[in-house]
């Protein structure tokens, strides 16, 4: 054990929701990761939010209409708070980025304590400061969203909900509160929670007066419910399953709001209905369509409340909408979203790998989303998804550092299409230190605090613990589990044990993971080999008695993936994988241009563990070979198969590209016999 | 000889221009491109001018912010000629969608008088009709632009050069005029482009007072010089010289006009200036940039009247944007833009397949290029490019019946990306009717009735037949040149022969092209096999006798195609051709998808001539291989090298693709050993 363990243990466990077990991570991998959060990533944003670091977003980049090159946010929430002159600046929802930052911070505050040299007076500090420019900057109705209060009168609120942004604002403050109070206990931000939850239950609902169609951009659903677990005020439940309810049942209600006056946000942009999953009604959905992150924090709101309520209806679209992702619209990084314009899903098996979107906080939001399911009912290939956006996915769009990110992750990237090619303008070769619309960097430094909630899911006498990251859990009745790794630890050894207390011989399971990726396991239970075959994806063992001890070692050998023949972006191109991880190959290793290289599909590996590279990663070496050129010109004649001459080809590991010298990457790579 | 001969000789070969000669087209293949164009196509664009078809762009495609259903062109011009009360309607260059029906008009009137059941009555009393119309809606000035004199007082004009397409649309009255007095030797129209002229060289220049500046899209330089050609006024060339000269000296000049007022067009639309080729001098570029059809529209201008007053600095300039595009930016099918985003080039061997542009009107333009820097210096290698366009990038942005169009023009179309991915909206699987923005339907059309001009080039005492397309020409000194073809002639059948009638023995001599794609070739000059190498791309053959009869078997055997190594869409892949003429898969031939074929270099093939089968063309089967899917998940563990079945590749020529069923459609094929 490293000296990273729970800060306190303060949460408690409420109606409907799985009980959740404190956990210390003291993996290797991702302790590095949640130091360097604590360390660097929330100094750095810190210093973002209060107007310290501009705006940089290289060639092209995310859209937005802040005019600031600066956050403003932090000065939004002063200004709004009383404390400072000033008009608002920056996109509808600047505040989020500070909620955002707030619920991170909250949960670093859980496991900062011991981290060697974390400053944690500051932290919490800066913690205390921003709620109370919350408390202040609330209205008396409990209202709360800077650009409204700042700018325009009381009346104008709620009216134009296509993109004002004001439930999802709000939305992600209730998340930041119910997040401060399970790490410190404090109801200071809860409470301010709570009446902002009253003020939109007075405004929104069935009843006459009252606005019946939800918010442009869903995420009050499940901040409403993450609110009602907190508190378990059957209330915001309820009001939850409303917003998911009216969804598109009107699919012209915002069009009304325009119709019928408000403000005007985003003048001339416009999207279609299915952009805001407002088309129909979303529990009809079959397919995920619009906006990624839109519908996915939608379709986790769904699996939520749906569980939360035993609806079977909101299950099955839960269910139909992640089956829908994962069987076609997702690239094996995890990423998902194909479609720049509207940041959207495209259409099955269109996943272009120069020209999708793959927004990090889509990929924060496929844990969300597959933490909600499993949370109904664990299954091995849902947590194998997760493991994907950890390792890969999500993890790409944030510098080893921590201080730079990225908005859009590409399966294959080129300085010069960036530059030379509209179309691809938006497909940024090197991390940004801020955006105009900066919803990544902070969402994906919340989900990295507060991992510790994706290892395990509890459902009755069952321990699913589903993630291989190195952790001491303690389930608050006696039972702790301890998962230590090998060597240098995962995802580069896949040697795990885990130690299982339980002193009181309550009846207890764990249920193990066997990865869908591992060909060939081995499983020791108290030093003897077991065989028994996974069920959803888990091993079972009983771990009744006062000690266990679980051996299991998996199959780490290089793996060459193959996309569905529907996938016509990978058609004759295949892919490098080795446990968990997803390799690519970068112009630094490999001079360019990347798309020459080839290699068979049992070309010759060489792996070696570089811990002075990338902060320690496994790098691969194959014999592939390379296309000669016959001719200078644009288009010759063939007159005998292609040239090819033996040529080395090295890949890393996908999330740290992109840390070196800016140049070419790619994910997949051309088959030859 | 069929029964289609010229019905007049009225040209004038003036000074500065190579001489012209009267060319009847014989060929069998562009014979019937010619009769459809006198029957079908200019009788139905005349419709649509006419408002009696509506604009019809299914499923995304070009931009353009026309209100009304129908072109509104005609209308506009009779509300300006006093005729009809109403409003201007349509894009800011909507006159030119009639200048350009008029120029191919008379064209047409040209060849269309022994055309078997051509209503040469209907076609000369429309020419006179819209003639007429120009006559009264021209001002006293000379000005003549319909939406300025339908809504916008005389102050205004001039103002607004960024969007406001002035001279772009006087431009193409010009042209009609220049064709319509070529053709018929009537001066009225002449009359009226003179008036024109003079007004915008009463307007812009260096003197205090006038305006220093360009037209956002250039055309009017091309145009005046061939009015200069026309007319032999030094006038016109003098300031097509100017607008070269100034286009880009002040990158600044349509932001000042912008910051001085005058009207706005397309409002909210925002274009670099290397979009109008106005962020350097122009004769300073090194590399196409830019709206590819207004690069090219300079180009041509640049390489004309660098060419008519010896201007060594235009030449340049003209050469190495030629030499650009032909080694980096051009299609194997000779289509040029790589990018939706402002209709333009990208950047050196970006040539996404499924991404592209490849306007109609480039390859139009790049048949004017040429033909323009051939004038200057013949060059096989240029004709070689002018061939590509014929018979591939231009001839496919025409339904074989010649009433539908295409404005974008893929080497990889599929339905699904179409409608599922609005990256892919403007990549068309159908033809439409009737565009919005309609500059390609009578573009391609004055380009087909036109052709008789781009197969010979006369420099001193050699004639150079440079293209394949069987025709008698009439030099005007009593030198006769008549090209006929074997079986189903060219460009299915290779055997060309050249019949030259020389009665008064002048001392000339016949260059005859080497096709850069034919590797093997047998010239026989008078029923004698004569070795001799090509230079420049052509063999040259002394006329001087009374009779000469030279014969040329070019080898037509199907040849597979490799890109350069630097174009990432093209790496493992081959193209096929076969003569000039480029092939593709088509799903009507092919079950989906098509991505999962693939062939050998030397994949055995079987070529027939089918005559039922669209229109007539040369059918290709190849014995190619089809990919077997592993599993129906999205990714799979490749434990072997994929699985392959025997399947057959049938590819038709690309000009001819979507006149059946709706369906995928590609060009480079994935190459397997």
């Amino acid at each position: 054990m490293t000296g990273i363990t729970p800060r306190s243990a303060v949460r408690t466990v409420v109606a409907g929701e799985s009980a959740c077990p404190n956990v210390g991570i003291t993996s290797k991998f991702w302790g590095r990761y949640r130091r360097m959060t604590v360390d660097n990533a929330l100094p750095y944003q810190w210093r973002a939010l209060n107007d310290e670091v501009p705006v940089d977003v290289p060639e092209g980049g995310a859209w937005g209409e802040n005019g600031s090159k600066f956050s403003h946010s932090m000065r939004n929430l002063r200004i709004a708070a009383g404390r400072e002159p000033g008009t608002f600046s920056g996109q509808p929802f600047q505040d989020t980025d500070v909620s955002k930052w707030l619920e991170a911070a909250s949960y670093a505050l859980r496991y900062a304590g011991r981290t060697e040299g974390a400053d944690l007076d500051t932290l919490e500090r800066r913690v205390d400061e921003v709620i109370g420019l919350f408390a202040d900057a609330q209205d008396s109705d409990g209202y709360l969203d800077t650009k409204f209060e700042i700018g325009l009168p009381a009346d104008q609120r709620f009216r134009s909900l296509r993109w004002s942004h004001e439930l999802y604002t709000m939305g992600h403050f209730i998340e930041a509160a119910v997040a401060h109070w399970e790490s410190t206990g404090s109801h200071r931000a809860l409470d301010i929670a709570e009446r902002v939850a009253a003020c939109i239950d007075s405004h929104f609902g069935d009843e006459g007066g009252k606005v019946h169609g939800p918010d442009g951009h869903p995420e009050i659903e499940l901040a409403l419910a993450r609110l009602y677990e907190a508190t378990g005020e059957r209330r915001w439940l309820d009001l939850a399953a409303w917003f998911i309810r009216v969804r598109g049942m009107d699919p012209e209600f915002f069009d009304e709001q325009d119709y019928a006056g408000g403000p005007k946000f985003y003048p001339g942009l416009e999207m279609p209905r299915s952009y805001f999953i407002m088309d129909k009604p979303v529990l009809d959905l079959d397919k995920a369509e619009g906006h990624a992150v839109r519908l996915l924090y939608m379709a986790t709101a769904i699996a939520k409340v749906g569980s939360l309520l035993g609806d079977e209806r909101m299950l099955a679209a839960a269910e139909r909408l992640w089956a829908n992702i994962v069987r076609h619209r997702m690239y094996i990084t995890g990423n998902v979203g194909s479609c720049q314009i509207g940041e959207s899903f495209s259409y099955d098996d269109d996943l272009p790998n120069d020209l999708g979107y793959g927004e990090t906080c889509a990929s924060v939001a496929m844990l969300f989303f597959a933490r909600a399911l499993m949370d109904r009912k664990p299954r091995g290939s849902i947590a194998d998804v997760m493991e994907t956006e950890l390792f890969n996915g999500m993890l790409a769009g944030i510098q080893l550092d921590g201080t730079r990110y990225f908005y859009v992750n590409p399966l294959e990237a080129d300085p010069a299409a960036t530059k030379g090619n509209p179309t691809k303008a938006h497909v940024l070769t090197r991390r940004a230190g801020w955006f105009d619309c900066a919803c990544c960097p902070a969402n994906i430094v919340r989900l990295i605090a507060s991992l510790d909630r994706y290892l395990y899911t509890v459902k009755g006498d069952t321990i699913y613990a589903h993630q291989f990251i190195a952790n001491v859990a303690d389930f608050g009745d006696g039972v702790t589990v301890e998962q230590a790794q090998e060597g240098e630890g995962y995802p580069w050894n896949g040697n795990i044990t885990f130690h299982v207390e339980n002193p009181n011989r309550l009846s207890r399971k764990l249920a193990v993971r066997i990865p869908g990726w591992s060909r060939r396991w081995v499983l020791e239970v108290d030093g003897r080999r077991t065989h028994v075959q996974p069920i959803d994806g888990f091993i079972t063992v009983d771990i009744s008695k006062e000690q266990t001890s679980i051996r299991l070692e998996l199959d780490m050998s290089v793996r060459r993936m193959r996309a569905s023949l529907r996938v016509k972006a990978d058609a004759g191109k295949i892919a490098v994988m080795r446990g968990p991880v997803v390799y690519c190959m970068e112009e630094s290793d490999n001079p360019h241009d990347l798309w020459t290289y080839a290699m068979p599909v049992d070309a010759e590996v060489e792996e070696r563990y570089d811990e002075k590279l990338l902060e320690g990663v496994e790098v691969l070496q194959f014999q592939g070979v390379r296309e000669s050129a016959e001719s200078d010109s644009l288009y010759v004649t063939a007159v005998r198969a292609s040239e090819w001459r033996r040529d080395c080809i090295t890949m890393i590991p996908y999330y740290a590209w992109c840390n070196r010298t800016e140049g070419q990457m790619q994910v997949w790579v051309r088959e030859t016999v």
